[in-house]
């Protein structure tokens, strides 16, 4: 493997077009914040045959296509090389990409709509980056979250733009208490597998063990914390009562899915203690992600991955109480660009 | 009085069990912003009678299960010694704790949620701390509202967590005037005094009166601000008309108590401009009490003290134009822990 | 042009009063980021005429009441005399009060507000500034959007305020595909010219005519933005198939004009890069003012500057790829107070 990325690394570095290649792969491993084209195969592997299964290769072209334009359009506002290179300014771009394509109808303006998003994702995690800078927490993907938030709320004012996977809008009301559909196990592992697949807007087995697998070839541990994560995100909504189609389509764990790795193996060094502090906010993310979506119920939009960046920051901003950890310091100047 | 708590801390100094409890109580003293066990041992028998008198017992035991949690996940956390003695992690435990309590049924998940809530209030007091150092403000009782925000709003997508006094949701309707019920002095004093008991989230006399003399123990200024507080939102309620069982209520005058107490006796130093400034604030809290009503409307869930927080940290903000107070730059120090 | 304004400088260094109606002027010309009082005598006379010929002179006349509050306000909390003498305490203010004043019906109580929505305004100018410092982004228009955004909203808990042109609330609808009219280019130059008056809540072509005579005589640069500015912002709007009476009414035009002027003349240095950065973020203020429109519709207040500033603030940010500029340095402390 490393002897793989060592002859990739010369080719990309005789080829211009390998470079740009590298960059966009990069991008795409960064959305589960892995630094590692090799990852990000993987990664486009799992989008590619989710959207294909699906009967949407539409969706795969657009995130594609938006990550393209997001590497192109970063170069064009002349940010740092570093960054750059390891694929920051483009995770938010695949995602702004494959969520417009997801929820929004096939059409022309479809696609004026998925360069614009790419071009203003940038600007977003440039933004997003500055503003966080007096705390030195990553942009994580807030990015993704208000780009596409605005281009979807949007196009209920404009003729030209339809949704097709919307949710509709209506007042909140209390849950309506069902006949207790007693999950069965396979419905649970059902449930933990589209919940690593809904980090990427898919419901299919096949591309979480893809994109597990494309973790694994870079980090053990992030593959660990994705699978748990998703366990207990699965459990949490699950003793709480939630809906079973959300459970085992993967709803209520994709955003736990993410806050798993990113303080389980990214933010803060391995141990018990912050093992346990992982689990206290995969389990608070579980809650968020239900109130996420319950907040939004008016606006009729998803809530995307937006509880897992609140949960996140909060369990991130108290550093102090894990600073035995140098980790903690180095690692996030790698996701936060500038 | 000044005898007593010398002996009292004698005491604690040499039993670990007195030390907490001491802990505990100035906990619940610090939501009215005071550092006094008495203080905080008048406040709970308010809470304790409140809870009594209204026949919901659990409200105040899930308030003391709480602030114990709390304290608790702080000394887990390792947090700084000071701010811990002073019970600046304890006073949004117990609002989530009674708070959770007063609004959704009672029943085993309940107490599930409760402890979940006091472990994340802690997490949103570090957090919102660190967020907030660029500024030097204090946190108030933010960590509480958006823990309690999240919590409440999740219950919508679960089955075994119900609400029993939220509000339900619609969208926002035009004021529709009624046969003006011409309010009495009776009213307006009943409305001044559960003003105060609804800090607490209690709706009773005697509660309020125990909380004003608990705040006299501590600080006679406290005690008058927020009684001076109190009457300044009753009447700015009733002078633009807004619906007399809210205002008999309390319920647009807890936010407006919190904000007189803090700008007239916590964060600058009394003076005639300081207090008009401090009514300017305390009106204005009054408008944003009823624009966050409102504002929640289509998402069924209560303001809480949010509009306390909104108006306090916008009137703290320019602090340079009272600067000849150097209270100012004190004082938050022992309001926002680390 | 030059002379008449050392003579006027002459002439209120020698007089109270005249000094006065100066910092008054010049509020009402920050509005659109003129630091000059001819400026701000051509916005008086715009916002004269429009609320003249709509037939609600208590429009104008609420707008000049609360700047003028606005400034004795900022005196009584005794500012920096330099952003007070540039009239950066008033902008916020004069907004507040034909926003008011437009919204809500005629009648004693709303004048109570204006005067209250003034001084709060000023408390909004400062609180914004300071907590904007770390990142040196001027507040732009938000003291205007937070105060009477609060203001409106709590209209509907108050018998004593109503609405007159607040808009119904309702839960998001997908956009009902109507007949395409046909817009016909004298509405979409209708539309360009409103898209101009509707910065100070006219529709009016001659108030458009004034409010760019007004920007010409201090900055042709400034006047020549935001034409373009309204122009690009029709053809978007129009691209994507928005309400054909939204575009005419200059409802979606507004915030980007004030984009385009604040991008391409006041932050950054003109170049053809920041041109093309500009064309991008006045395009997404667009699709932002749409997205505000639909977001808001619950709440039933209307969206005011906010996607203005939301949009300005997060393309200020990324401020070091357009380094090259050093007035990108320099001006923002001439909009920011203290």
């Amino acid at each position: 493997m490393e002897r793989l990325l060592v002859s990739w690394k010369r080719l990309c570095a005789s080829s211009r077009i390998l470079w740009f290649v590298d960059i966009n792969l990069r991008g795409i491993a960064q959305v589960m914040f892995q630094d590692n084209p090799l990852t990000g195969a993987f990664f486009l592997a799992a989008i590619g045959w989710g959207s294909y299964a699906a009967g949407v290769p539409q969706v795969a072209i657009a995130g594609l296509l938006a990550v393209v334009v997001a590497t192109l359009t970063a170069q064009w506002l002349r940010v740092d090389a570093a960054p750059l290179a390891s694929g920051l300014y483009g995770y938010n771009g695949v995602l702004v990409g494959l969520a417009l394509a997801t929820f929004l109808a096939h059409g022309p303006l479809l696609w004026v709509y998925v360069v614009l998003g790419a071009v203003v994702s940038v600007v977003a995690v440039l933004g997003t980056a500055q503003a966080l800078k007096p705390w030195g927490v990553s942009a994580l993907t807030f990015p993704f979250v208000i780009t596409t938030w605005l281009l979807l709320l949007a196009t209920y004012g404009f003729s030209g733009l339809t949704g097709t996977a919307l949710p509709s809008g209506s007042v909140v009301v209390p849950f309506q208490p069902y006949e207790q559909d007693p999950l069965q196990l396979v419905h649970l592992v059902q449930g933990v597998f589209q919940s690593v697949s809904q980090v990427f807007l898919k419901a299919s087995g096949v591309a979480a063990i893809l994109l597990l697998a494309g973790l694994a070839v870079n980090s053990l541990p992030a593959a660990g914390f994705a699978l748990a994560g998703a366990i207990l995100a699965v459990a949490t909504a699950h003793f709480f009562g939630a809906e079973s189609d959300m459970i085992t389509g993967g709803l209520l764990g994709f955003s736990p899915v993410l806050t798993a790795i990113a303080l389980g193996t990214v933010f803060y060094q391995p141990s018990w203690r912050v093992a346990a502090y992982t689990a206290v906010a995969t389990i608070f993310t579980v809650i968020t992600q239900s109130a996420t979506n319950v907040a939004l119920t008016p606006f009729a939009i998803p809530a995307l991955t937006a509880p897992f960046v609140l949960v996140t920051w909060l369990f991130l901003l108290p550093r102090q109480c894990f600073d035995e950890a140098p980790a903690a310091a180095a690692r996030p100047a790698k996701n936060s660009p500038t």
